[in-house]
């Protein structure tokens, strides 16, 4: 059966065949190169049906395809059908991206494409991987190329602006900008730079919104110059106060671009075509933005807010979990999506809540064994009193983020969930303890939070970590814990998750996920040593493991770990949880 | 004092001077890349006096200075005064590597430099890579560069050929040529193939000699083309033996290159200069050679045959580790030189020795503390009955070749003698019984083998784990367990040495070093995973353990090794030195 999206793409095909255009590639990114866009760049979705967070579009005359990651097949396979839209799957060793099956499908020496895309929504990186690829191909840069089709489309989202302080963040706007200017110059060579990408712009401005879900950003472009800041963005009042920065509308960054002269950077990775193409020849110099990194590092002010929104979200993570155990054993009927919104409401009764991080994954039994489980609205598996149950959850604070998993038995476990709950439990409990020489990166130490899984044969498919902001993306770099090289350094001060997990499909899965703060562990002879300070507290279960897996340290760990989530939350906590707590946090 | 190397760099500017040569760049290396060269390639050793083994130099009209890495600073420091070579340290962060030197010291828009280099003991790509730093340079490169100078320098030595057969090392050279041939046509769309690496030749031709110490290769070329072989070697009688193979001088191969047509293809990294000059326009591919992932994965007759070559070197072990005891215990004088020697008699009695696999060292307490300690000739420290006494060294057999690390206690250790010994120990362990997916490289778990040391804030300077060849060098690629990153994964049938180690300068020195076989460990529904077993087999020593330091898993490693040596070892052992072995494996 041919579907609304398989019409949706025959439209798109006569506007193709109208302006000569060969191809049309749409990605699901917007015009920032965000890992999560409004509405109104989710185009993917629109012409597809496909809701998965990543996956990019090309239509051709005669195909249509979509190209996605490990992560969305089955998700794929289900919406797909009736549209028309082919799966191409990435992140497998057969994969042929976008550039290189265009390059298949326009050989060199055939008739010349014309390849149009959203040149808002494709970054100049990605444009430039097509044209190596498809050296002989012209590519057709057209904003908001969809609009002739999306006659609902939503507009640019525009929230109220909030402001942070310098008492807030621990560094004010001027500090920031200094520092930029000093890289600029020093480091550069460059009389401007452009930023476009939303959590770089909110970290050195000091702003936030809430124009995307999830993420506290304001879109908008960021123009720096020696004497003066440009900020592009649909804001008015609000914005008008921010000292020393002028605030022009969203688009009319365009214009603004294309009467530069000088040294302008900007880094390719997040500026989109139509953007790049506005530049004036010569003025350009591309390369990787050193915000990322000053970012990662947190600053004293933030590493001591993030502790207290911690605790505030532990405590909120142990109501939960005491309200859950008490439901399950009374016999009511909880489903997964009530437990989510009810974890939910306990964060929302926090001080400086500004909404989640991320769409909590409630999953109980199979639901858990898919890593990106979306819990359906207003449903879900109900809740049994046995096996396993996972919460990967977070929120956003006035005094920073968080993201947490626990699983949790809901009742009598197998003695395959037990173990399968032990060794990831090792996995995490061996990051987290680590102890490794200023200069590794996460990829050199990934491996200690798998080996107890690999011992027995089992491995999980996700990176180890992540780095987090500051009440900013759940997901930032430049640094991360998993297999893939990246050579950038752990630091004192960044910030990442350690997240094992495993996952048996139609069975259960298991994730531990506690945020780590990277602090200094020593010095000796042999140089300076970095580890890890847990941020998060929040009791592990205790009930599904399997004790004789564990080493008399990580016994000793788990303890300790759990004699301090006590200490730390039950004076803050309702008797009756505290209480349950103290049984919970009993030394195994 | 300005010694004889002094004038020697002079002479050499004297040359320059009149040939107008700006600069000179002579490498450590011979025509083929080789890690150890024949005396003739001595070089820098010849000009400088430094005999490291690796080591560069440039001289220019008012500067000479010597390339060379962490670990040989400390020999050049002693070895340069009075040469006026400067020491450049490199593997280090502020490194100046060569071809930047050049670009700096020649700055382009200045005169354009005449760089003259031996064109046969410098690489394509190093020579790349200093073009590439110096775009305006002219690269003169000159065949044996110092013969002007270098009045009794030794000739291109020719020892004689061994040949092996398909059932020594499993494929024949027929099937090893079709395996080329194959490759050549289908992966690399060539018609000949140019083999300048003489490890890479020994193997595909099944032929062994002894022209360079400690590696058993023919100094030599091949050519193979779709229906001829052709080898360029100095070995009349024997090499016309090898049945399709023609056998032409060494020195012919420059006039056979200048006469090709078709597509050549070779390695950048091993083919020389002179060779590339010599070679038509148009008619080379660069690439990496095929044949080192072919050569490091050992076939079952190469395993097999491994396994009988480490359990008679385990026999020379343990008897040499049982006449150092009883040495030093009747205290008799011994010292570095002696023990070496006695080692190296042991192994001379095992049917097949070929020689060492490299120059043993033999070091007590702070010579130990040098990781590459060189013993010195007929001398050394005299061992004492106390302290740390370490052994690296290795046997080159028809069998197979070794390479083993032992630390023993001669007596009372200290504390932190103690600690170190048993955490180094704890890190050969970790590595040893590891456990890992199909597709992990060794960069991504050395840091089980390091994890043991960070934790109590020591580390090691040097990599965990080399490539060993079959009958061939010690060292090989191009799989390797260490920090940097090397993409190349483990694979069934490699063969890695395990070697961590920890040194304190002045103090102490602790290595344990085994080789270790890759093998498939077994196969779940997440995959298939890989392991290591065990080829050497020589006890570790008990009585310098720190027990409290050990856990339950490590405990039982150590007892099981130690108890599978005495198993395999004692039934070929002398009766008292059998009953010794037995004492050194009970349980701890």
């Amino acid at each position: 059966m041919e579907n609304r999206y398989f019409a949706r793409i025959a439209a798109l095909r006569e506007i193709m065949a109208r302006e000569n255009w060969d191809a049309v590639v749409l990605t699901a990114s917007d015009p920032h190169a965000s890992e999560y866009p409004a509405p109104r760049w989710k185009q993917v979705e629109w012409l597809t049906g496909f809701t998965g967070e990543a996956g990019d579009v090309v239509v051709t005359a005669d195909h249509a395809g979509l190209w996605t990651d490990t992560r969305y097949f089955i998700q794929a396979n289900r919406q797909l059908p009736g549209t028309g839209v082919e799966l191409h799957k990435t992140r497998v060793p057969e994969q042929v991206l976008i550039p290189e099956w265009l390059g298949r499908r326009f050989p060199s020496g055939s008739h010349a494409p014309r390849i149009a895309v959203d040149g808002l929504c494709m970054t100049a990186q990605m444009a430039g991987d097509i044209r190596s690829a498809t050296p002989d191909c012209e590519i057709v840069a057209v904003p908001n190329l969809l609009d002739a089709l999306w006659i609902d489309r939503p507009a640019v989202p525009s929230t109220p602006i909030e402001m942070l302080d310098a008492e807030t963040v621990g560094e004010s706007r001027e500090h920031k900008l200094l520092r930029l200017r000093e890289w600029l110059r020093d480091e550069a060579g460059c009389d401007a730079i452009l930023l476009t990408a939303l959590d770089e712009i909110a970290w050195l401005l000091n702003v936030r919104a809430q124009d995307i879900d999830y993420n506290p950003y304001v879109i908008s472009y960021l123009l720096v110059t020696k004497d003066a800041v440009q900020w592009f963005a649909d804001k008015g009042g609000g914005a008008a106060e921010l000292s020393g920065v002028v605030v022009l509308p969203y688009g009319a960054v365009t214009e603004a671009l294309g009467t530069l002269s000088g040294r302008m950077y900007a880094d390719p990775s997040s500026l989109n075509l139509s953007l790049l193409e506005s530049i004036p020849q010569g003025v350009l110099v591309s390369g990787p933005s050193p915000i990322p990194l000053w970012k990662a590092i947190k600053n004293e002010v933030e590493i001591a807010a993030m502790r207290k929104a911690h605790l505030a979200d532990g405590l909120a993570m142990e109501r939960f979990l005491y309200w859950l155990e008490t439901q399950i054993q009374s016999g009511a009927t909880v489903n997964e999506w009530e437990a989510a919104c009810k974890l939910q409401s306990l964060r929302a009764q926090i001080p400086g809540y500004k909404g989640d991080s991320f769409e909590t994954i409630s999953a109980y039994g199979e639901g858990a064994a898919l890593p990106h489980y979306v819990t359906p609205h207003g449903g879900g598996a109900t809740l049994q009193p046995n096996g396993l149950y996972l919460v990967d959850s977070g929120g956003q604070y006035l005094t920073g983020t968080t993201d947490i998993t626990r699983t949790v038995a809901l009742g009598p476990c197998s003695a395959l969930e037990k173990e399968d709950y032990t060794r990831v439990l090792q996995g995490h409990i061996a990051l987290s303890s680590a102890v490794f020489p200023k200069g590794t990166a996460g990829c050199q130490i990934d491996a200690l939070a798998r080996e107890p899984l690999w011992k027995a044969l089992r491995n999980f498919g996700h990176g180890t970590g992540h780095g987090v902001g500051f009440y900013l993306g759940v997901h930032e770099g430049p640094q991360d814990i998993r297999q893939n090289f990246n050579p950038q350094p752990l630091l004192p001060g960044m910030i990442v998750s350690d997240e094992p997990g495993l996952y048996r499909e139609g069975m259960h899965g298991v994730r531990h996920e506690n945020l780590i703060l990277c602090v200094e562990a020593g010095t000796s002879e042999f140089g300076t040593f970095l580890g890890f300070e847990p941020l998060t507290w929040c009791h592990f279960d205790t009930a599904p493991l399997d004790l004789s897996l564990l080493t008399e340290e990580e016994r000793a760990w788990l303890n300790a770990y759990n004699a301090r989530v006590y200490e730390l939350l039950a004076p803050h906590l309702e008797p009756e949880v505290a209480a349950w707590l103290h049984e919970k946090t009993l030394p195994v």
